[in-house]
């Protein structure tokens, strides 16, 4: 099954594409992701004519627009969860405890990185604007597999999440890392929920960014997430060790595409994330523009 | 003003101190606040009676407990916002950058750190017990000002507030700080909220932080507000800038009582906060005990 | 445009019927019918597979079932209102004023017989059960066309209407006629709201009453509206003067059909409803049976 | 226990009087009724200064006005309820069945009239404007006693109500009652609702209705509730059977002071209406000035 939510003059609607048949979701889309995961009959009709694949290129067409496809009441994320060259994770002006930097040490450790992300207000959906702090000269996107956990850390299904983080804020001390994370605008996920069964192994998928600058691809990296070693159950242990979550949580799980500072993104770039069994997830980029006092 | 709540058999009642009288609110606390702020008439009828002064110190008399004076939607804090001794903020296996460690770095720099905090499920109020992580040795508390915000930023209020961290946590990494400061029980805040003009210069408090073990004191600290260097007028301009935060949103101002390593708390302790002009914030101390699975 | 409900598993999901499609409505169908009336676009999701016209036979289908097609906050009745040989207002034993009856003198009034029917909670819809008062032995249905209306008198759409009354009750004395139509079970309506559009002209329609016992047409009777000569504009003149009704209140608008003293209903029987443009109203009779102290 | 109610700037506020106590409740009025019904402990602050004796006389003091005690979600009434000459119930241009008044039949009779009276939108309270519909020449006060009911038709308190009725239409027809009896401003109850532990005895209370013009006491009658021979409990029996009702439902009792046809209410009158052990409840007297189109 996958989750899908459109906005209609004012009103959120869910739906559910499910056997190749559209569904309109009698409940809410956390409700409905919980009754597939125990084998219950997912409440709704079928309907014809919603195009919705038209919608993902086009975003809006009428009063309809595509949105987040749920309202996660809280988001999460986990770091330095791939294997890379241990070299990336050392560079210099990396902040260095007895001689390595933190990113190695949490590689090497047992407990992984776990970071508190956003409320749903501060996360944006498919064709929704994501932002560059006002304070930021190099922003990037962090295009990750994300989960959606009930309140006992259970994944109810997988989605494409754009963690996207100021890069310079954060590199000039980890203590920055909340300023760099939690803003508005700096979470966009969707398009779909997708259900385990259909997603099947989640560690054999394909992660591909594209930034496109002036109608041309300005930068291009992908992944497999074969390459995670944190495995997913195991941030979710830590997630919610002594920490209770709401049904509806979302759990970002790390990138290893790391565009670069040359890369940064500006005012007017479109981000396009791929997930294999998942679809693509585009946004356009605006710069924020601080109102001084 | 000062506003206090009650508990009584499931129903929460908010009050306010207004000119020795006890007020019960018609309103929300948050609403009582703003409306105070603009000079409006607090809405509510004078009670007689409600002995909450013996509430203070008994915690729970019949069927009414004191507990969290408002429900704040997000609890935000700061760090390194006093003037200490820098060999405070360098000892051997701080994170460092360029040969200095990430708190003296925040120590000289002009942004602040901020970090999310709690939300209000995973606050407790006067009288309800502070928690140890499972997974912590080494938990301190964190006595502190702490400020309620409406959504602009602007101050509507000042409480106590316990910012309990895992230090062991924290000082492993610098990554982990979320995992050693967000947790059910890690935020502690009451009894009051005082508004501005009766707390006048914030500058000038004396915080004094007891934590009792076995009836006897184990520990005690204090210091004055007028060591704060990090304004909190700063802190709240790097809160909000581009980040939309909700009325009742708390900032807690950062501490300068760090009990230290041998001083870490126990299960069965009991940390006593007091702020001069807000009162004492007495919580018991419990050690979560986490379910193997 | 037609308007149904369905009660799936607690959830009430509302649905058009409009050019030929099943549209499964975003709003409460009494916004919808106010959205049609203002020449506005009906919000909703075209959907297949939902066998109403199964519905309307089987009753219940799964877990499917049909039910009331809204909740009217309040149901208004008139009386008196077709044409009749004034014989039949005119019985021996119906209270007289100055020689004439009380009907008759309604019949040559001005003004309108208007008397409060129900509330929603005690309206049933299709496949429902109406129900026979404890305490009356001569019950008879009133198969009649009613009108939706909005709060300033409004016709937002038609429906079939059975104003059950307790005809000894009421016969007894007209003091007693609140105690003859107020009560569980006194009032259903449905299957189907038709707007005005599809109704053309109200006062061309055909209303069947069938009685159905032990699987026989116990009792057969029809009325054109053509025959009312109390017209339902000046009906609902006399409902809102003075009287403010919320949207969505029906008004029945009287009937034409008596069964006589020999007809009245028993427990088993089957009441069927039919008028032209709007369809037929099906449900089972009980006999309540009252607990005694 | 006595209960009343203030609106202070949009909020409704309930208080019981207990103990010579003045206190503010933590619940819904109907709620805290059914608790004290079953001897539990009736939660609230007792408040001091809010004097309500002198808001029951100004009837709003700066931004505190008295209102309906309670929100009834129906109001039913009865008739014919006291014992009055029959030659009362037997005026020569009533209805009448086989030589008998409609009035002397329900007299006479098992079945007492039990009619459905307002919603609580269509209420006032004390110190607001009851009203004289548009069309009517000749409107009465109806001074009765009224019980407030829990859904199983328990008592649980007493007030005052005014059961205004546009006597010429109800004259008129028996089938224009509800048109007389049920209308914006129709009903005005309180100032209190007192429970039975103070009423005592219910059938030896004193009611007196005074209508006030111009300054001077324009008509003023009494009579005992000793004089009721339709019993409440009887009226409560009608009225539940087969019908259910919610909680805080009112019935209002019948009157047996009926002014005369040359004492009908004119605009700019005042209504006192006094039961002993409950109060005295007034209302000015406005006249409907309906909008013709």
């Amino acid at each position: 099954m996958k989750i899908f939510r459109v906005l209609k003059r004012g009103y959120c609607i869910s739906y559910a594409i499910l056997d190749n048949n559209v569904i309109r979701l009698d409940e809410d889309p956390i409700k409905a992701l919980i009754r597939y995961s125990e084998n219950k009959e997912v409440l709704g009709d079928k309907v014809v004519g919603l195009n919705y694949e038209e919608l993902l290129t086009k975003f809006q067409i009428g009063d309809l627009r595509i949105t987040k496809p749920l309202d996660p009441p809280e988001v999460w994320g986990s770091g330095i969860s791939y294997e890379m060259a241990r070299e990336r994770y050392s560079e210099e002006n990396v902040a260095k405890i007895m001689g390595k930097t933190i990113y190695e040490r949490v590689y090497d450790a047992v407990r992984p990185e776990i970071f508190f992300k956003a409320t749903s207000n501060r996360c944006v959906g498919h064709g929704e604007a994501i932002v560059i702090r006002s304070d930021s000269e190099w922003t990037l996107p962090e295009p990750e597999l994300a989960v959606v956990l009930d309140s006992s850390g259970r994944i109810l299904g997988y989605t494409i999440m754009d963690d996207v983080s100021a890069r310079d804020i954060e590199a000039d001390n980890p203590l920055y890392l909340p300023q760099s994370k939690i803003y508005y605008g700096s979470c966009a996920f969707g398009p779909f929920i997708v259900t385990s069964d259909e997603i099947g192994n989640p560690y054999n998928l394909d992660i591909t960014l594209r930034i496109i600058r002036e109608g041309k691809v300005f930068y291009e990296g992908s992944v497999n997430t074969s390459k995670m070693r944190r495995k997913i159950e195991e941030q979710i242990e830590y997630l919610i060790r002594d920490n209770p979550i709401p049904d509806g949580t979302i759990l970002t799980t790390g990138t290893a595409i790391v565009p670069g500072r040359d890369k940064g993104l500006k005012h007017g770039d479109v981000v396009e994330i791929s997930i294999s069994k998942i679809g693509t997830l585009i946004t356009p980029v605006i710069k924020s523009e601080r109102k001084l006092k």
